[in-house]
């Protein structure tokens, strides 16, 4: 990363910190780790398990926490803080929008907005994008270029659509919800009447609901509810290439890993935790708090703080322990072979 | 769903219908399933597992087949039919085109229609599509906005294409299609020699043809085949964010669900089941019917009607049992321990 | 495949080869393998493996390497050159630009180009793209329709982007790249820190670098780094849906077939292949010319040269050998009970 930020400017962004040695720098040229970090570059104790990697750290500038106690090395600038990570992250903001700065409000003139499309203030709307009639910006709401808001689709204040999203009819996202390039919204629910002239569709009439604070992944897909609505919690974070069947219901603060498949009418509580590529067939009910291990296939409704691995899933330490005994096994049947010999 | 449907259009959806009971509302309000529909839904035994349901269930207005005998509850109109589904299909249909009326047939001002290409009667094109040169939409054809229609392919009559959709050159798609937004049609290939300069592509000089009646979900792709085609057979139902490879041959009928891959040159017979994020190695041959368990890992050959779970993939029954007794492993080991020490 | 490429034209595209036999035809017009090609084929022997099929191949011109000694059938052309897979892709070359002939270099009336953007000479760019700020595109690239470069991103020399292909802000792509449909280059990183109020974002400052020579499938997405780049090494080739977490570093020449799943921060040797489906947990490192199996589930280091497959991955042999030995359990067990009984 090739940064100039001066350490004043950093400096301002923390009023209330404890400060100690001095920088040699006058800007940061980089933001690394406590064990990349050279000579320029802030770094940061934002977990105490790295927190011996302090005083080895060559850094110019460190975010750390109040109750960190050694002394900085020469040519050395320590900010304490109360959160490192939070600091780091506003620190980020900063340079995020030095590096990339916003676009400013306005359509862009390829646009195509319907006339009764709602703007708010302060939207911006990016080239080549379809704004369908009804749809609605929330007010500073970010819509990238070739995106497609279908009619009578709602976007809350403060979101950001990124590159081709298609967000298609009747759907409802809520505020600050960030949605990355790639990403379907509202495609058609996946069920079909087996019958005597093949496979009939079932129309899927309902729409999605992504609440306020959601980020989803690029590429993901969420399909439509049949009659009602599929639903993403409030403050839940989906990683890329997710798929979400129709009439799923995700609670609040859940995070999927990337490549996760959610079969259809899925009821997954607040704040599960499920690793990539996992599974769930539908219909299922997976309580508050659970945790799925990559590549875990969920058969059957999941307790509140299960935690759960494999195909069949069990609990993580039953599985973790046949996967040791399954090692095992050749040697299992040779004495068993030999066993029968001697008697 | 906020709907408002008079019953009387309903009923005339069903002129033979056999009707008892009154409903106490004109208008329904929504659709729903046996046990959630409250007064003023409409709700509907698709399923006969679900009869016991009906005589508490709370909706105005009952789809059922014609040999359900028991009478409606009151103010509960009970409208009986041949096939229930079917039915709720059709109602669906009608209100699908109220809530999002189909585009009128035309092209959309921001569209770039190459000059060679050709537009049946009644075809739409959304904002921002491309048609390449020698391009063909059959008649009724629904082109969303932001597709690619690449040279020299061909879309048949009444097929849909959603927003985003990618369709590349010389692909030939069926009548009656559906391709869900942001599908890719006719992506290179994946197919490399070693050679002493690293990995030389292998052009991929083949089309992709999708046969009548298919239906494809957001996000998946399928590759043109090497020299021939890629095919999906007529009436073959396609989920979200599946892979399917170049020369991969799929029957008539196939269900395969989400984010299932499919390897080079595998052929699929009719009728085959694939569940969620099953993976095929690439040239088997997936005899007719068969049915493979979600996250299946495939290797080898799948005789016709045959049931497959797990990787490396058993029959179905056999990967249930060796399941259990998994779990049973640490008390098998354990007690292959005592049984020595008495010897 | 309906082809019609003159015999002569072939010919001459080998000026050194060794030319026995005489073909009935003038025009080829088709390419099949060894088994399938028929009268008016041209076929290939790429593969020694299947040289037996030579003398009972109907192809009308066959490529064959200069030491295969039996003579043609009658009627049929050999053509005998020093690597006939190299050959194949020339003659394959030559119908490509035939077939789907390239667009010519210019700026489609219909792009979006910003002012401070750069073309190289020879560069074509489609209908309905749009070029950031700064971005540049090298000589003789080629950008496919709806594509999106973001403010900053260089493309070099002689890559394609095939149509939908969202290239974010500031990212670099090679020389001689082809990115296909729906590719997206730059996404946010998946990066979160828990908090009392919620999962709080952590901002992705960094970048992705993809080398020279590198090709990515279909709706396969690759996040930018947190504060440095995520990179694709040279002459690396990554199948459709593959998902590439933030900072994952892939050296050179690997193959990752598709819908594999790479955790941020995983470090990938040279001349690793992955077989679909398979997924990485984060921070791992997968040595040199490593193999895994398809859907294998890697969650710790990868030694150089080693070949895993399952989940919990373990060495090849060992992974068969227990999956053997698992299809036995049910007759363990009932042994094991058995023996019980004699005591």
């Amino acid at each position: 990363m090739n940064l100039s930020v001066r350490v004043k400017d950093i400096l301002n962004l923390f009023p209330d910190a404890e400060v100690s040695g001095s920088s040699q720098v006058e800007k940061i040229s980089g933001i690394a780790n406590l064990r990349d970090a050279k000579v320029g570059d802030l770094s940061f104790l934002g977990n105490s398990k790295y927190k011996n990697q302090v005083q080895h750290c060559r850094a110019s500038v460190i975010l750390l926490p109040q109750d960190y106690s050694a002394p900085p090395s020469q040519n050395q600038l320590f900010i304490k803080i109360n959160k490192p990570s939070r600091g780091l992250a506003q620190l980020c903001e900063l340079l995020e929008a030095k590096l990339c700065p916003p676009e400013k409000p306005g359509v862009h003139p390829t646009a195509f907005v319907e006339e009764s499309a709602v703007l708010e203030p302060g939207v911006s709307i990016g080239a080549f994008t379809y704004l369908g009639k009804g749809a609605i910006i929330g007010s500073n709401g970010k819509i990238g270029t070739h995106c497609h808001i279908g009619r009578g689709s709602t976007v809350g204040d403060g979101s950001v659509l990124h590159p081709g999203v298609k967000l298609l009819s009747r759907c409802q996202i809520g505020k600050n919800v960030v949605l990355n390039a790639g990403v379907v919204i509202g495609s058609e629910g996946y069920g079909f009447d087996q019958t005597d002239e093949g496979h009939q569709k079932i129309p899927h009439l309902g729409i999605v609901v992504v609440e306020d604070g959601v980020e989803i992944g690029a590429n993901t897909c969420i399909d439509r509810a049949r009659f009602e609505k599929t639903k993403i919690g409030q403050g839940s974070k989906l990683d890329n290439l997710v798929q979400v069947g129709h009439n799923v219901q995700i609670g609040q603060n859940c995070l999927i890993v990337a490549q996760v498949g959610i079969s259809g009418s899925v009821i997954m509580e607040d704040n599960v935790i499920v690793g990539g590529q996992a599974g769930f067939a539908g219909h299922l009910k997976v309580g508050k708090g659970a945790k799925i291990a990559g590549q875990a296939g969920i058969t059957k409704d999941v307790e509140p703080g299960a935690f759960l691995k494999g195909n069949p899933a069990l609990p993580f330490h039953l599985a973790q322990r046949i996967a040791v005994l399954q090692r095992k096994l050749p040697d299992l049947f040779n004495r068993f072979a030999q066993e029968k010999f001697r008697e």
